[in-house]
């Protein structure tokens, strides 16, 4: 059973300008092969079909907590896609109707890198990568077979990494460069989880394949604020209750990875405070929330005074 | 934000054999057009693009809140599926070794529908329909306009009775005859739910439509337990604090439908309290959760007394 | 544009039962890659986009004239699948309620081949071939360049020809075998229109290679009658005045292929007689066209006498 | 059975210039989820699967005549795709040979968004959308419930008229708008349908939903004269002599919307008169019709001289 | 470049009877995610996009070296798949014509899993997964970096083995029992040899985590002769002259892992000697290699005397 | 079995700048339904499928030679795309380390057509067309029917053929354009051998469809050092002793088409000379082969000392 804070993981500072190539770069890292869909989805399934779920809790905890992670982060970067095809919240700018749309208000939209971006999704994030391919089943391994999952998901964490260096590389917007600064540092910290996790069953130290790439996170300065909190050394349950018994792989002494600032790692119970969503106001020419929206808006006003 | 909580939303009992031909069909309610996969990702998505989400907050509410619902509908197809494929939890089932496996010991799993769930999946769930075909992004709509959002998750939830319908009238096992009936429930008040939201905006009586298809949750006997709870007129916040608006659409002295039993619509805070999650014994010679796990059920034995 | 008649090209006796794996069989003459999605989506398309019309008009009416034949082919194969799924139309069948299904009344489905046919599909056609696979571009041809195009044609049909054979030798039910016996005296036709406008363009005598696989129709007890009628010898231009300029290709002193019943190739105006198409019953535990359709058909009654 | 007429249904006037860019933003009308290849789709296997004909024969002709006219949209939305990339016809612009072609000629066709349409397609429409993805399976609902089809056409009906209204958006050039302008009106009438059939069975008056999005179509300067021709009031049997019976549904009083032209819905046996189809002057250097068709005119010349 | 021998890596017992589900078995070994196309697919890209090639010569020859077993990798799978589904090889089974075929010669064809397999492919083996799905790109990674790329094979040869485990236990015919014997060796092989490619670079032992699953090849009778030739100590160049090189990863005083046959890890120049493939005598009612083949035989017969 | 040579069949020219939109629109001729990968995919499935070798070895010999041809031609079409995406090799251009990687170094690659050919590719080649769409087993003929088939391959080849021009009347750059002219005649050589085996069987003299489209090849200027060496009337074996029989075929008096330069066709036993295959130096900070490659670079040269 899943629960749900209005709130994402991170604070997201507002986009400095409407850039829908760059919010399909990012895209790459919500539906690609190595994207967030994809970390989700291997770790929900894998838990729900996690066998013998008692005699290995230890490890059932930790996938079945990161999925819960794994959501926030789907969310993080789809936030951050349709914050970056709509531009900055503009006060009141879904007020009035839409006006003339008779001039080709969006010539400028058939231009754009992934044109059903706008003229399907209205500037939404989808689950394709920044080709416009769609996630698929293809990027799921759930074998039952705990090595063979976790080895995968290692792997996985690993080209995940890659794959969000490289996005940065290309973003200049404070928007999705903070996406990427955060999840590098938290892909980061589940690439050690895994990796001490396959440690704890076949005593190889696999951990010291990281970081992989073999780029310090002192090099990003968007994950430097994360490093400094200690993020990097923790991982949050995740849960009113359960799954703490991770701590006997994450934890127990262990320590932060020897090019990350130094300390304990430690299992932190329920979730990081997050920070506050952006309204991602509507457009009305793009019959976002609608054409005419102000009498809807007048009805969910009324609404919510009746809800209180 | 999510947050996970160790539990199903409803208590499944456990299937009285394997059954890998029933599990492909409740396949279709997780991967199918008309699938669980399909309600979340629709609703997460148009939850993360909604515009102008504090003005319109009871919409965004409904449709936030019901996305949390949703992942526990897919984790609850997903064990009924993973379930009906391995059969009743056997005590110790998983103790020892695999044995000799040159035996052909799976021979019948080559003539089972969709045989790459054992060879791929190990007997596990996974996101596609009952044809063997990935949940992709084909199935989401999110447009971010209100009212054709709405009106598309109306007509999925309508065809996603029928299709839940259809499912359990193939099925004698009890663990997939129940999944259809808890999801009946459900799926009807989301129904219900999207039907009174688009009443708000456009005055439409089109809860007046349902049931679609035509025929009484009376009628089926694994919906009575939860009528007779009332869950049919109760939507959960699935949060500690947030989705309450929602209340000005879901409540307000709207009351069930004719065909139910009779009441007031209520939002509930927080969940319900859900059922235990089985424990899918591992098998061995299938190498799950591996061909030899006494050593790993000893290791995390030693890491679970090491994390309280 | 098109005009549509309520009729089958060919009249189609009766299912002698149902048979879901047969009509997956079938599937493959409608979604398979040389299905007649296949045939009807190429010419489609190479006519819309069809370069010089004027100037090259025997060959565009050609393809734009045989497209409007692939339409009713679909509809022929679809008509047979749905036929074959549902098994003999039954008086009344759709009488009723659809009764107490909770004794799973559709166990069975459950193990046919494809069960979303069934569960999704109701035992209706779609475009997906006899494995599930989907329909999809991948299986277009239109180059914009006509010979190109037309030898994709010419092969194409071929192809066509040997599926349609291979599809015929796994039917023992008269509907699936009447559906090939049709597809492959008309299929014949198709692959010798498109050889003569070839010859027509290079001089090669491409129809020689026919019949291609090397088995002639006469062994095809269900060609017979279409052979009798001089089928065979005969393309309709499908349309009340135009497409008659393929007669340029189509005539002019062709004649029969060798292996054929003699004479000279003709060009009709406008179209087969054709045959009635079938009732399908519903069947109203499966939903079809509703649980209880009583009140629908009254509805329907009445509307009926008002459109008078 | 169809038939097929030489004319599209509406006259598209000219492109100004060829505008690849354009073209592939049209092709979210013709291969996208909410395009004319699935409105097509959808009706067309309804039509096919529909059970009890008979007894629902007013509700099974206005489903299966719309399919008619829906293979005409799908016709006038690929003229509109392959005129945009082909730019105006050029009188004589196919004559001659392609000449020297190892100048790069086309240098500037690896730079537009989807560039197989010239690689492969030769500035061909094909079933793909926006982004270049394949129309497939997926976007199709036939399920054989009469209700859930329906609503769910209804469904199609509004989103396809919020996708034509953001591509018509990003579209300067006439033939573009043209093609949009006329879809809008028509798409407009097909909701109205599907919401008058839904309200004669289940009494809600869910035409009210209608226009969604809410933009009245006087806002559409290209839509105006189909209104002033009564083309909103009226549905065409596309047929010689069925489908008379949807006159139940559409006619007896019922009138246009209350924000359109006031009037009598009709039907109206047969179909419009509709207006020329463009040649597609081909391009010889991209091997259209071919490098050196000259000779392939000759031939067709005298053909068709033998056909009359 | 690459050359071909006409033998197969290893020799394939006859099949006992002709078993389709078995065939469809065995796919998931050909065009499964962790089948031979993906781990050609992925070897052989990488090899070409291998960057600094002179420089990191022993891992670009290692991964070019290894591309080129897998080739012979997907051709044994294939043959396996050929043969099952086309049974033992007939002494003439090909002579004379396919007969009356009026008499629904292949009934039981519409009843195998994958039916496609027999309805377009004639028996052959085509690159799909043992549920019909096609594989794709979504299978390979080739990012151009070192480390995430052999870490990726390293993880995708434990995945492999696991699911040649799976289908050896389905199997009861010496021929698909032979493929898997093979290639569980060879898989073996190439999982130790990333190992130790990673382990040169990184210094981890992540040869350590062999076998995975955890079970030794000394349980599967198949595998017996090869490891007694000591195949699970050698990597063939597979070329003439080249990637000797890889030589300084797999050698070196490297020797076997501890459960297998001990000795030292050898590079042998050249290919293995290998085995004869099999005929796949034809079946010309199924139109292979045609309804009468006779004539085609005489002219091939001609043909080869005068090639000599 | 397959080995394989460190040269490619063609010595091309260093790009002169990195251009990933010519990059990407190789690709067509790599993963587009008429590329290198179907022509591979295709006769590599037929050879390993095909019946009744021995009786028909010539035919047999030709389609399984070629297929090791067309590894090569992947192969060089591939070493096109990422040399085009790399730009010239560098002298130590993969010295040091990545460096400062904050100043969004890559924020072009966000704008170029297929993003993810950089973000996930690192600029590699993957088996997807000019839109990013991944090949796939739609894009397989093999039916196991002699004619048919090879009628596919004769029509591939043609189809090919246009693609290549058109891909080559894009590409000013070097590279690509010898990828192009190089492919042109060898595939016209297989187009020729088609028509040849076709000719053989039924008499019809399909080669005199040659050149299909109708351009001699001696309009391109990159093809005329492989028409003046011969190339266009040589198959090589690629085998050190096999497939010699296909000479009954290509061979035995045949001669050259009447628009290439002059001669008779012979089998050459073995391969071409072919050229080098470039350095695809690397690009530290897009982690190609890493960030910092030093380390690695040291370690493989030690490696390389010892294994010689």
């Amino acid at each position: 059973m899943f629960m749900r804070i209005d709130k994402l993981q991170a604070e997201l500072p507002a986009p400095k300008r409407a850039d829908p190539n760059a919010a399909a770069a990012l895209q790459e890292l919500l539906g690609g092969k190595y994207g967030e869909m994809s970390t989700l989805g291997n770790y929900m399934f894998q838990s729900f079909n996690f066998r013998s779920k008692e005699k290995l809790k230890p490890f059932y905890s930790l996938v079945a907590s990161i999925t819960a992670e794994e959501l926030g982060h789907v969310e993080l970067v789809s936030n951050g896609v349709a914050m970056l095809n709509n531009g900055p919240d503009k006060k009141d700018g879904d007020k009035g109707d839409g006006g003339d749309i008779s001039g080709a208000p969006f010539e400028d939209m058939k231009d754009i890198r992934l044109a059903a971006a706008f003229l399907a999704g209205g500037g939404g994030a989808m689950p394709v990568n920044s080709n416009g391919q769609s996630w698929n089943n293809d990027f799921i391994t759930t074998t039952g077979n705990v090595v063979v999952d976790l080895l995968h998901n290692f792997h996985l964490e690993c080209g995940a990494r890659l794959h969000k260096l490289r996005v940065y590389e290309t973003l200049t917007d404070p928007t999705g460069r903070e996406v990427c600064g955060y999840l590098l540092v938290r892909g980061s910290v589940h690439a050690h989880a895994y990796a001490l996790a396959l440690e704890k069953i076949t005593g190889v130290k696999i951990k010291d394949f990281l970081p992989t790439p073999n780029i310090d996170l002192s090099k990003i300065p968007e994950c430097q604020k994360y490093l400094d909190e200690g993020s990097h050394r923790r991982l949050y349950t995740f849960s009113p209750n359960d799954y703490k018994e991770m701590a006997g792989i994450w934890g127990n002494g262990e320590v932060a990875l020897p090019n990350d600032p130094p300390g304990e790692l430690q299992v932190v119970e329920g979730h990081p405070d997050g920070g506050k969503i952006h309204q991602l106001t509507g457009v009305p020419s793009a019959f976002t929330p609608d054409y005419a929206p102000e009498e809807m808006f007048e009805i969910a006003s009324k609404l919510y005074k009746k809800s209180r």
